[in-house]
């Protein structure tokens, strides 16, 4: 299906997508968390041409996503480094990893999936209202593409 | 970018995006999570075209993600109805909400993102530890796509 640019859409949701442009985009973040900084260690991990990573990581860093460095142990190559805005994006990959490990791995499976330090699974991730008190996902508020549906704008977060 | 099947990854995170498939699944989910039902409803929201938008349907209900029933008022029409698995995917929605409102739109532009019952905003996301500590994104553990970091595979959640 061909993508249409949504970024003049007021759907977050929409917009967040239309950013984060492709499922690589989240790949590369996914391993840039890990640890990975390198130009040949992404494209190890993730099996991408040379010249479709490079693209990738470039519109990654116009996004403010990612930066670059001169490499730590003062060698020539240029390392890839979060930004906060990149790190902000940990929730959606968690979310992302939790619903997988929990619907589309088999019993038995082995699965990787975002963890604790002591290496245990995290908490399933639970929406919270504004005055603190969880919420069942029937209790979240979604907004169509319609722009009919008569709720106010929320004010931007946080 | 061309897309690679990760189906057979042990990454939860690079399972969930494969199913997912693309950007219109969660633009599809997020309409249902609104209350569409119908694929008129869908076409107008997504201005898709009919052929793509079914094609997308169809792949939706094969991942369990949808199913499909009479209309509700008794016409000839077919209803597409979220499944738990579907629903399940509030999370990453909210998530994507969030990072979108915070991080892609400008100071006083209209931002339609996940709400509670009242209209508020929702708290932000937060990943928390099993034992129940609350992280910062920092704390949260991701493996790459390289399978040398030597963690061993966390077991299935929940």
């Amino acid at each position: 299906m061909k993508r249409t640019s949504m970024e003049g859409q007021a759907c977050s949701v929409a917009r967040s997508l239309d950013v984060i442009g492709d499922w690589w985009t989240l790949l590369i973040v996914r391993d840039a968390l890990a640890g990975l900084r390198r130009f040949g260690e992404f494209q190890r991990s993730l099996g991408a041409a040379k010249n479709i990573l490079t693209t990738r990581l470039r519109a990654l860093v116009a996004e403010g996503i990612l930066t670059t460095a001169p490499a730590s142990d003062g060698s020539a190559y240029q390392e890839y480094l979060l930004t906060d805005k990149g790190r902000a994006l940990v929730p959606v990959l968690v979310a992302l990893g939790q619903w997988g490990s929990q619907y589309v791995f088999q019993e038995g499976e082995v699965c990787f999936t975002p963890i604790d330090a002591a290496q245990r699974p995290l908490q399933p991730l639970r929406p919270h209202a504004a005055d603190g008190r969880a919420l069942a996902d029937t209790e979240v508020v979604f907004s169509s593409g319609l722009g009919l549906d008569g709720l106010p704008p929320p004010r931007n977060q946080p």
